[in-house]
């Protein structure tokens, strides 16, 4: 197969999925339901941090949807939490697509004013190239995979609103210098804001929160002025 | 595009795939060169545990091919300790393929019965797809990971033949179970073998290296016979 060939094939596939997107950001901002799409590597520590996230934002009203290649393990643990979360299990695939995301709405409680929590496949390459409809990107880096990692992966910082500088309370016990790692992620992109967290011991998890309610409110407020 | 014709496009671009991985593989048995892809999330550590392993080789012929999507970083590192490296940037590609790997072949200079180490591009989902004409893949995990890892992505541990668990020096600051990791890993695929290693301390080196100079002997042996 011709490369041309292969670029013809990737872009019918791209624009396939920005038309679910677009559907799934039509639905999110009639109901001014704030998305995040969040991505990181596998073991970054993801859906500990969303645990953690949903129990501190107490009666705030969430649905949260979880993309694994296989097990019902993470939906599990953030309904542990009272949440309600969809699992999709992508099998072979490498990201979760807007047409997955569409349908994993359907099945869930999408209150006006809520959040919406997608947790996509742990995968620090495929899932920047696809669009879910959602209102930004967050980045979970651990810092024990070392300040090198935006240099070396830049496309999914580049598409990344915020990026969650997770686990520091290992940042003592590892080789790593927390300073270089921001100015590489902001150096890959310059408008990455960056909030060093510890869902562990709770570290940062306030400028976490207080960043999501802000561009809820944003949303909400936007939705109910039109 | 439907689903019976992305099937069709998939298997095609494997099986182009297959015939340079064919042709890379005679050319290492040819030469009685032993090859592992090594293959895991970023910032496992593989390129530290690489750099470790390649100085208690010693004198032993090698040559590295790196995979990053973008920098020459991990190439540079390797041939800080004499080795001869070689670095592949994918783009945006999100794995190492069979024509890369030959390509960069060419620029190394392979002894026989040398090793040959392929550092894939710091993803668990899709090199577990791509032959590369290597002897086996060896799966790298931070134990910060977390356990559960192993049945999020079972494809990737089941094409592995060994899988080097490591950072084991950060296990006692993580709430990790080092058992259930290694029960959950030969739970996808009762036939890998496992090995607890800190590349930072040292721990395990030693069987990860007799590991690997068992492997080679039985493949330059064959190659003599032959």
């Amino acid at each position: 197969m011709s490369q041309a060939r292969l670029i013809e094939i990737e872009t019918d596939i791209l624009a396939k999925n920005d038309r679910y997107a677009a559907a799934n950001r039509a639905r999110l901002a009639e109901l001014g339901a704030f998305a995040v799409n969040l991505v990181s590597s596998p073991g970054s520590g993801k859906t500990t941090l969303l645990c953690r996230t949903i129990e501190a934002l107490g009666a705030q009203p969430l649905a949260v949807i979880e993309g694994d290649q296989q097990t019902a393990n993470d939906a599990d643990r953030i309904r542990a939490t009272g949440a309600q979360a969809v699992q999709v299990n992508t099998g072979k695939g490498c990201h979760l697509d807007g047409h997955m995301v569409g349908h994993a709405m359907e099945h869930l409680d999408i209150a006006p004013a809520s959040l919406l929590f997608i947790e996509n496949v742990g995968n620090l390459v495929c899932p920047a190239a696809f669009d879910l409809g959602e209102d930004c990107k967050v980045a979970i880096l651990s810092v024990t995979e070392g300040e090198d990692k935006p240099l070396k992966y830049p496309d999914m910082f580049t598409a990344a609103r915020l990026a969650l500088l997770n686990k520091v309370d290992l940042a003592p016990h590892c080789d790593v210098d927390l300073d270089l790692y921001e100015a590489n992620l902001t150096r890959v992109n310059p408008g990455l804001e960056v909030i060093r967290v510890s869902a562990r011991t709770g570290e940062g998890m306030d400028r976490w929160l207080g960043w999501l309610q802000g561009r809820l409110a944003q949303k909400s407020n936007r939705a109910a002025a039109e």
